[in-house]
C-alpha cells in the first residue's frame, strides 16, 4: 500500500484530472452497481454530502434510525450545518427499523403547511451500534419499495458494506440495488490510511462534487490516497472473513470469563459489545483503562458495555 | 374585546413605545413569575424564537417530546430555520418524558468530538398530542433539576399552560417555576383573535426581541392585538373550567355511540381524543366529512383517530 | 380604520378561512397586477419569505443593493436564518444599480463548481436610502429583461411602492410588471396598524404561506388588522402627494437655515434627507435630541446626517 | 516526497495520536506565531472553518474584501452552509480595502435590533484576484487595531503568504502579527499534494477541530499527506523567490508580444495577468485553447484577460 501510494499517478483531482482518483471512483461505482462515485476524505462527509444533495431544498425532513451513526456520532451536522430535520425512528437490536413505523413516520403531504416535507429513508448497513449487525438485501428492498411509493429516497450509510456483503455472502451491488446513494469507507473495515467513497446516480455525484467543494472536501493530487485505497479494496476484502471468525472466538472467550456476558447471535461481523454483569467489582471505564496498559485501545459505550472490534490489516508503521 | 381593540392606545412596538403591548407583556410576566415578556404574532414563533435563543450557538440540539407540537408541527422550524438538531425521547400517554430517558439523552461533553451540545430540554403542557393532558408542578421541577445539573435550560411550550392551570389547582407560576422560558397562547384556549407571549429572564426577552425582528414577527402598532389579548386574560381564563366540563360530557357521550371509544381518563382540559372501533363501517375521514355538514369543522388525526377541542368564548361575527 | 377593525369578520387565517384576510389579499393582487397575495405581520417578513421561497435551494446567491434595506437593516436575515449569500452591487444615488454591473454579478454557471447559483434579483422602489428615490418603470423592466435573459427571479421591496407609483405618477401594476414578486408596506406610508402584503404567482404564493408558517408568520383571526389595511388602501393613498408636497416644503425650509444642507432634487417623495454644514457647532445627535424635546422623533443617520419623514396620517390615540 | 509519504509514522488523527500531523502542525504553528495549529484538507476548509468558528453564535456577520476568494471563490459556503452574513468592502488594485471604509462596515451595535453583529474582518494576502498582490504588515497592524478597536477578530487567508513573505522579505510570524487565525496553503504555491494549514490560539483550533469533524474533514491516518506538506515546507520555499522572478520575466515577454499588456507594476509574485488589447482579434478564450494544444493550461478570466500562475515545484509522476 506505501509503495502504491508513492507510485501513484497524480493530477488536480478538484478540476477532475486525476487518474487514480478516477479509478477508484470507476471501480467503487461497478461494484456498487451504480453509475457513479466520488472520493470524500471521511466517512461523516460522505454522510452529510449524500444526505444534503437528497435534501436540498429548504424544509426538509429525513427519517433515519435513532441508533444510527448519522444521528448520534456526526455532530447532529445535517441540521446544524445543512438544517434538515431528522425524524428518527426506533432501531431493533438487530439493526433494522419496523417497516410500517418508517411508512408511519413519513409526513402525509396534504399537512405541508405545519409539516416538513419527507424526502429522504437512511440505513446503515452493517449496523455499528447495533453490534455490527446486518440488513438483509430483502430487507433493505422493502424499504426501497416504501421510499418509491412515497416519491423518497434511500440513501444506506454502508461504511461497513463489505462486512455485510461477506457475512451474508451476498454481493455489495445486490445489498445497494433499492438505494439512491451509499456513502462506503475505505479505512474503517479495510485499512485504507484515510477516506470514503460514495456512489449513485451521475446526477447525484455531479450536485455531490460541487458540495464536496463547499464543505471543503475538494482535494487536490488525491490520487495518492486512492491509491492506498485501491489496494485496500483489492487485497483486504479477502480478509473481512477472518475478521469476523477472529470475532466470534473474541466472544467466546468473553463469554468464558466470569462477570462478563456477550449475545453471541449479535455478533455478526466483527463488532463484539460484551456486557459486565451486574455485581461485578469493575467497571466499563476502569477495565478499559486496564486494557489500555496492555495496548487494547476501546472505549466504554456505557458504565458497563465495551465495544470491541477486530481490528482491519494494520496500516501503521 | 372588539371595543378594547378599537380603543386601544397604541404606538410603534418595533421601538419599543407601544403602550398597550407594554400592559399585556408586563402582566403576563407577573401571571408567569418571570422577570418579562414579549408579545409575538403565534404560538409557533413563540416556540421558534424560544429555542433559537436558547441554542444560538452552532452545533446546539435539544431534547423534546417525540409526540411534541415544535417536533411534529412546526415545520421542522428549529433545523430548517434555526440549524438545531432535535433529540427525541417517548413520550407517554400522559405527556411525560422518563425522567431518566431525558436524562439518558443528554450528551457526554467528553464526546463533543462527534457530538453536537445539548443546550436545551422542551416540555409542553398541556401536551396537546396527548389528549391535553397536564404535567403536574412536581414533574416540572424534576425536569429542571436535571437540567440544572447538567447545565442546561429548560422550555415550556405553554400554549394551553391555563389549562392545565385551571385543571390542576396550581397557578400558573407555579407551573413555571422550574422553567427558563415558556410561550403561552392568548387564541387557542383563550380566545383572543392573535398572538402568543413568550416569558423569561430580562437578557432572554432582550434577545428574543432581536430575534423576532430577524423573522419579521416585529409589528407597529401591535397594541390593537394586545387589547383583544388583554381582554381574553381577564374574562376567559375563569370559563376554562366550563370548557374542561363540557369536554368531559361530550367524552362521555361518545363512549355510549356504538362503534366509538374514548379513553375517559385522558380526558383533563378541553380536548377530546375518541377512537372508531375496529369493525365499524365508517372512516375517521368520513366522520369528519359527515360533521363537517352539521357545521362541526374536525380533522383526524389517522384512519380511526379523531380530535375534538370543546371551543372557546367564539371571537368570530 | 378604528370603527373597521372592531367590525371585520374574522376566521381563522392560518386554516385560509378568514374573509376579511381574503379581501385585502384580492385586492392587493388586483392592484399589482399578481395573480395571488398574502398578508404578513412585517415588511422583514414579507422580504425574508419572498428571497427564501425564491431561494429555496441550498447554495443560492441574491444580487441586491449594497445601501438596500434588505441588506441593512433586516439582520442580515436571509443569510442567518435562511442561508443564502448576499452579493451587493453599488446603490447609485437615485436608488438605481447599474445594469451592467448586475449583469457582472451573475455567476456563471460554468463555474459552478466553486460558484453559489444566482438565483434573484432584489430591487427597491422607493429606494428608502437613497432618500426616497423613484425607480422608473422602463429601469425596472430593463432588469427585469437582465433576470428572464439568466432565468433569474426579480423579487421588488415595494414597502413604499405607493408612493412612487404617485410620485411618478404611473399605476402601481405597471411599475410592477417585470416582477415575480413584491412585498408592499401598509403600515409605513399608509398608516395601517401592522403589517405588509405579498404578491406574486399562485405558486409562489402557495410556498410563502408555508414558509409564513415555519417563520411564525401565521395569524389566526387576522382579519381585524386587515380590516384596518383596506381603509388604509382606500382612504391613504390618495393622502400621498400632500405627503409628498409637504416633504419639498421641508426641504425648502430646511436650506433656509444657516449650517443645514438639503439636496433638494433627492426629494422626490416624503423622504428628506439633510447635512448639518461643516463647520457647524452641533451634531446630528445633538440636534435630534433638542427636537425630541419638541415632540419631532428623528433618529441621525451619522454624525451630520438626519432623515426625516413626512409622516403618514396619524393611527395613534 | 513520495519516499517521505511512504515512510510516513502514522496513527489515527481523529483520535489526535497521528505522529506526522502533530509534527506538522506544531512547525506551523511556530512559523505562524501561533499557539496552535490544525490540518484541513483544503484552502476552503481552512476559510470556512476560521469563519465559522469566529462567528459561532447566529445573527453574525464578516467583513471581506468584494473580490476576496472567500467571497467569490467559495461556493458562498460561510451564509449557504454557516449562516454567516457577508458585508463587503471594496479591494483595491493593490490587494487592500481602505481602512476607514473597513471601520464604516463595522454594525453600530446600538443598532442591533436591526443589525447583525459584525464579528470578523477577513484579509487575504496574497490576494490572488488583485494579482497575488503582497498586503504590508503595517497595513494588516492597522487592520487589527480597528479589529481590536471594535472587539472584532481578524482572519487572514494566507493561502498564498509564503508568497507574501518571501516578496516582502518580513517572516510570516510578523505578517500574522495581528491576526487571530490563518489559513495557509501547502499545495498551491508550495507543492504539496493536498492540504492546507489554520493557525490560531488553543481555543480557536480546539473549536475548529470539531467542526473539522461536523463538516467531515477529519482523517485517519493523515500523516501521509502531512509527510508530503512537512517536505514542502522544509524545500520549496525557497524556490518561491525563483518563481517570482521567472512570473516578472514572463509578464516582460508578454507585454512585448503587440495586443497583449501586462501592468508589470502588479506583479508582486507569482501571478500575471494580461489583457488582450481591444482590437485584437482573439478572445480570452481562443487564446486558452490555443495554449492548451501547446500543454499550457489556463482559463479565462473575461473575455479579455488572463491569469497565469508560475508553476510550483511539479509534484505530478
Amino acid at each position: 500500500m506505501r509503495a502504491a501510494m508513492a507510485n501513484a499517478e497524480v493530477d488536480d483531482d478538484v478540476l477532475g484530472y486525476d487518474p487514480t482518483a478516477f479509478r477508484l471512483e470507476t471501480e467503487m461505482a461497478r461494484i456498487a452497481g451504480k453509475e457513479a462515485a466520488l472520493f470524500v476524505p471521511s466517512g461523516t462527509m460522505g454522510n452529510l454530502v449524500s444526505v444534503l444533495v437528497h435534501c436540498d431544498v429548504r424544509g426538509s425532513e429525513v427519517i433515519l434510525g435513532d441508533n444510527s451513526h448519522i444521528h448520534i456520532y456526526e455532530n447532529g451536522g445535517i441540521s446544524t450545518i445543512g438544517g434538515v430535520h431528522p425524524r428518527t425512528v426506533k432501531n431493533n437490536n438487530d439493526g433494522t427499523m419496523d417497516i410500517d413505523l418508517i411508512e408511519a413516520a413519513i409526513r402525509d403531504p396534504r399537512g405541508e403547511l405545519v409539516y416538513p416535507t419527507t424526502r429522504l429513508i437512511c440505513l446503515e448497513n452493517t449496523q455499528a451500534n447495533c453490534g455490527g449487525r446486518c440488513l438483509s438485501a430483502e430487507y433493505i428492498d422493502r424499504v426501497g419499495e416504501v421510499a418509491k411509493k412515497h416519491g423518497l429516497k434511500l440513501h444506506i450509510d454502508g461504511a461497513r458494506i463489505f462486512n455485510a456483503s461477506v457475512a451474508l455472502g451476498v454481493p455489495v451491488h445486490r445489498l445497494l440495488q433499492a438505494a439512491d446513494s451509499v456513502s462506503i469507507c475505505l479505512s474503517k473495515g479495510l485499512g485504507a490510511p484515510v477516506g470514503s467513497v460514495i456512489v449513485g446516480s451521475k446526477s447525484f455525484i455531479a450536485k455531490a462534487k460541487r458540495l464536496r467543494k463547499t464543505l471543503g472536501g475538494g482535494m487536490r493530487q488525491v490520487g495518492i490516497l486512492c491509491a492506498a485505497a485501491l489496494v485496500a479494496l483489492h487485497e483486504n476484502v479477502g480478509k473481512l472473513e477472518g475478521d469476523h471468525k477472529k470475532a466470534k472466538v473474541l466472544a467466546d472467550g468473553l463469554n468464558q470469563i466470569k462477570g462478563l456476558k456477550v449475545d453471541i447471535t449479535s455478533v455478526e461481523t466483527n463488532i463484539v459489545y460484551f456486557d459486565i454483569v451486574e455485581g461485578s467489582n469493575i467497571t466499563a471505564e476502569k477495565l478499559c483503562k486496564n486494557l489500555e496498559e496492555h495496548g487494547i485501545l476501546v472505549m466504554p459505550e456505557s458504565s458497563s458495555k465495551i465495544r470491541l472490534v477486530s481490528p482491519p490489516p494494520n496500516f501503521r508503521k
